[in-house]
């Protein structure tokens, strides 16, 4: 039966996990089938063509396992290949991008919202097409900031490393200086760093975009007569392309738990 | 005639121009093909198979242009995939490894050399081992050093830059305390670094991979009658697996001049 089907979460790495987070959280009676392409993270400084060739192939991946919907955990794949792969898959996509942004207008006062991620998601426009999609009034800056993920996989994101400090007062200081109410932490590496931001920009309100993501996921669950009604626990599969051993080793600071299931190294 | 054939040369991305520098001084007259595999790098977080896979593949790729002899301008791939690749393909091979620790030793008064360079480099155990070869005696300490490649990629290398200072301070101090009199910097991005890495260590004699191997290079081919001997200027052919606009970008910091071929992308 269709609802009891996984389901599909992708990745170019670790960040997705902070997604499966959100999910094992809101709907803790899913099963899962994550991957996270780690033979060729990271995703954010390469091409439009390479971003949505690596996408499809993980997409093409996940279906293996009959998923039931796909969520592409992934900021980057998400800004740049989310068209791509609502054309060419026949099932239901929750990406990252559109959820964040509609949150991010739905709590901004002054509309002045500021969103940091990876060079191709700023390249792509898909947080202000959004945006302005909610409320055409809406002023979106973006900022790419591509230390960030080499940080934080690591293992640097703690609001006390000097360095953390002098790399985000860099990136934020001109979205702060524009006036911003709202952030959004545009790439699913950079929840680690919410303490790190909030004590560099203490009145601005952060949206995470896999918390906003998860509801998303749930509607469209419902809408689709997908939602499992099992009580039993969700299974959860982990794949990566390159490295298991590593994988495993840092994924409880994304996943906030210690992984629930073996990791597989498998080639796409 | 085999001697008018090109050079290949290969890397995970843009580091290997430091290699490309030296041979462009040391021989003019060569004729270049480079590859830089752009579409998936950094190697030096991968596994070890996953390194041999992107390596045989690169080496494939300049086969296609014939070329007389070919240069891992990457010290992750010849740590890990040169004897592969020495095993697999029937010419001449030069690593970046061998050549920068024969040197090391030569130069070291007090045999006790340090190596900064990649997680995958170190795991290799490759400097030790070549550097024991020349001299049983000599001490190597290795040291990973994730963030660096990320920082010279994203043009923080200069002696100024506050967070270069904090970072090299962090990775050097151990090797500075074992009283080190040289150091190799084990990774073709380190170049860009090498001011800096003199301010954190002045007493200490620094050696770039990419020199070392240009001289064993020149040996080679007089060996093997293969040196080129006209008096006309090289050509050089660029090839990237992703985003050849960035890629023309940043050459030239690595280059040290501008490019003076045209970047072309292909799929490997």
């Amino acid at each position: 039966m269709k609802k009891k089907q996984p389901i599909g979460v992708f990745d170019s790495g670790l960040g997705g996990l902070t997604v499966v987070k959100s999910l094992i959280e809101q709907m803790p009676y899913e099963d899962i089938i994550y991957f996270g392409d780690t033979a060729r993270v990271p995703y954010g400084g390469r091409s439009c063509e390479t971003i949505q060739a690596y996408a499809c192939q993980d997409v093409d991946f996940l279906l293996q396992y009959d998923v039931k919907a796909v969520v592409i955990a992934c900021n980057t794949a998400d800004a740049m290949a989310r068209k791509l792969i609502e054309q060419r898959y026949p099932l239901p996509v929750v990406g990252v991008v559109g959820p964040a942004a509609q949150k991010a207008v739905s709590v901004s006062k002054n509309k002045k919202i500021g969103v940091i991620c990876t060079r191709a998601t700023v390249k792509s426009g898909a947080y202000e097409a959004a945006a302005k999609a909610v409320d055409p009034a809406v002023r979106v800056f973006t900022r790419a900031c591509p230390l960030l993920v080499p940080l934080v996989e690591n293992g640097r994101f703690a609001k006390e490393d000097k360095v953390v400090q002098i790399i985000l007062d860099e990136y934020l200081e001109p979205l702060h200086r524009e006036g911003i109410d709202t952030l959004v932490l545009g790439c699913t590496h950079y929840p680690l760093l919410k303490d790190a931001v909030a004590q560099c920009l203490p009145d601005v309100q952060i949206i995470c975009s896999g918390e906003a993501s998860t509801d998303t996921l749930h509607e469209m669950l419902v809408a689709n007569d997908l939602l499992n009604d099992s009580q039993d626990a969700g299974v959860h599969r982990y794949f990566v392309s390159d490295d298991a051993a590593g994988f495993t080793e840092n994924a409880e600071l994304f996943l906030g738990r210690s992984l629930d299931g073996a990791v597989q190294c498998v080639q796409i």
